[in-house]
């Protein structure tokens, strides 16, 4: 049995990871961890009996082999630290630290060969079409982005749809071409260094994303449609299993796909 | 029989035109029409024998149903008007005209109760497209376009997302909210009225087009692609048959579908 | 303001109506109905204090405008009649009448001149797609429709697609033709009159539905997506209002948009 | 200069071929073979003077890097077995050779130290999208596959629809789990070992293919549209390139890119 704790276990993203653990057959919660709550009952929070809570970092003295930590960019270093230096392999997902904080932490759990991720993006489809974007860009010398949020997504574009034209840049090594064209409506997207970037925000739309490779006569598409959150748990679950196997802390879940 | 005369039959879109007529049981391809020909025999252009060739409107003088008008912007008013006054019915795809110009030819038609089309667009499916966005944007408070066209296109938006905004902005009557948001690379499209708009370039599409209506927990699409240009025929088709049946010269395939 | 009582009013879809009436500025949420609960105390359903609980019929004696029904095949009737018989206009999503139970209900109500809706689907967009898809068949001699559904959907296909099929079937009024193809493995769907239905079962699909006409050159395509069964409201909102204004009962959404 | 021989020079796909070779800066086209010719004038196919035309294998004489074989199952054999002896590159896109056949050719070619590719499909995007679900298959455990042809195809599946499949199984090891469904009507497509086929046939297709991955709260497409077979000659073009670097006979484009 995998022995996890959970860091930001009552948050929106740590309910899931909870559901995930608790519906694997291979892993056990055996603690939540949350600064900010008083009751250390874990019957309040719907748990098992043998759910240990903590409030405070440095009351947790039970063993463990993964933590799991969903909370936020101010506590997420401390926490990541304070894991390996237990020896327990950190899994994050929580966004907000520096490189130079990140780079810290990979030297430490190095230092150890103790596995460990830190991840932007859990979602396996987004992280797969990410992967599969950067193989068709030295294919196809043309290619654009449409990703399509609710609309109460405050930014644009999205982190995914970037983070894709950034590949596909790096992918190429040179900017792609781009004919001139009228547009005095600017219609034609957002640019980086030749990859158009298209942003709709729709009610009806969770988080999708698309990239279009277009050759003569041909093209090709890949895209990805998350219509339930609960989806990035398939990618923690993932990251679990390849972290135990790991001697080393790797940087985005595609270093593991 | 329906006798067809087709004005710029030796062009990209006349040829298509001829096709038509030849493949349909019910129309007879009597005359083709164009200014700059010298050899006036149809075999040059693979036309059966009995098929008369002219270069000078004066000449022609033969008994006729339709006049078809795939030619250029600064013949086809005279083209219409001279087909008008011969009884002729005018199915013009022609573009260019101005809105005087299109009023007297609708007023000249009227007096002789001839029917007539003239249309900027005999795609079926994007004239449907048009027809369905109207509706639906009386029922869905949001929307966005997504165009996609080949490369070489040197214009955006297309003309065909350009009109379903402006007739999706007249079925609300007013403008659609949008919410402030983040975008300092201008992924958010063009504004019509707050229907966005996003054009795509990339070699493999010809012309594409879609509609996204979006609702709490619920979208809307459609969509039209052309492979082949040859579509529009379909619609010259449709046309045909419906002015034969009119006594009037009507705006828009939307007219009449 | 419209006063509402929900029938069902603690089930799944129940509280989707309870949610969307809440919400709503012109209506009051005046009671819930279910015979099955024992509990009359409003806030025991997180309810205002002034909502009356009621679960025996013959206790409902409150002035209500609508009667919104999300509750059991067996039940639906007898409330429905009995909504009518106390001059509340019915809105009914619960499905399981039978064709004689709803033509009864009819009569009844159109014989006190009260509005009222009876309606397997009160999705906009799925509705909205069987208007359209109606129209796009008298010019499109050729279609199919793919559904794409849960993985726990335990039949196929689904009854917007059959629906679809139908309507699509009934606007030709004839048979579509279907060139013989080779297909041992049986992979060119079910067959509804020519128009062919493909039904997908994956995980992380709700609902969604795609309906494509195919002629030279061009196809036309007409989908809904479901990420939220929260958009039946959208449906069942408009169609509150909509019953507000009739004076008999109408069945199918789709006679009122 | 890459100097081109091809076999099939004035047939559909050879005249793509003859296109592709003249447009490339770094191809030139010395020779076009086809035995049913007599005309040996190049300019009676549109060929530049210095082009030879054959009408039989024994009669080519000349220097040549890379023999492009359109021709007919019935000849390709012989056809590439002789480019070989010549010490001609192969780059073989007709079909209809049998396993015992390729082995020999690549023997033969192996032996020699010679490039050489033989593939059923030239389509990048096809190609790819087969790679990319191989890959994705590992990571998704339900997929299912849609291919929409034109009217006229008179079989179905796809042969690509079919081997998308095929790798799919090969990459997962087992067959995929299908929950039983009650299915009257038979919209659940063909079965191979578990991964669903939908084939649609509609005019305004050409030929698009996409395959669907499903977990939970998310779907992962990979789709490719041809809108001209024209897309095919930029597989060739590659091949052509690659095949030059090579010194062995390789099977599917798959296997350089």
């Amino acid at each position: 049995m995998i022995k996890v704790i959970i860091s930001g276990f009552n948050g929106s993203m740590g309910q899931k990871a909870v559901k995930m653990v608790n519906d694997s057959e291979d892993m056990q919660l055996v603690a939540g961890f949350n600064p900010v709550v008083t009751d250390l009952d874990p019957k309040a929070y719907g748990l098992a009996e043998n759910v240990k809570i903590f409030n405070k970092l440095t009351d947790i003295n039970l063993a463990a082999d993964i933590w799991i930590d969903f909370s936020i960019p101010t506590a997420v270093f401390n926490n990541t630290k304070f894991a390996i230096e237990q020896g327990i392999r950190p899994v994050i997902g929580t966004s907000g630290m520096s490189e130079n904080q990140t780079t810290e932490l990979k030297k430490l759990a190095d230092a150890e060969q103790l596995g460990g991720i830190i991840a932007s993006n859990f979602g396996l489809s987004a992280v797969l079409m990410m992967k599969f974007a950067q193989v068709a860009a030295k294919y196809f010398a043309e290619s654009e982005i449409i990703e399509k949020h609710h609309e109460d997504k405050i930014d644009a574009p999205s982190g995914t749809a970037l983070n894709t034209a950034r590949l596909i840049y790096e992918a190429r090594g040179e900017n792609q071409a781009q004919p001139s064209s009228e547009d005095p409506m600017h219609t034609r997207g957002g640019d980086y260094h030749g990859t158009k970037i298209h942003a709709l925000r729709l009610p009806g739309f969770v988080a999708d994303e698309e990239v279009i490779f277009g050759g003569i006569g041909e093209t090709l598409t890949i895209s990805q449609s998350t219509s339930d959150r609960q989806s990035f748990m398939t990618g923690v679950k993932l990251a679990v299993h390849e972290v135990m196997k790991q001697n080393q802390l790797v940087i985005g879940l595609e270093q593991i796909i």
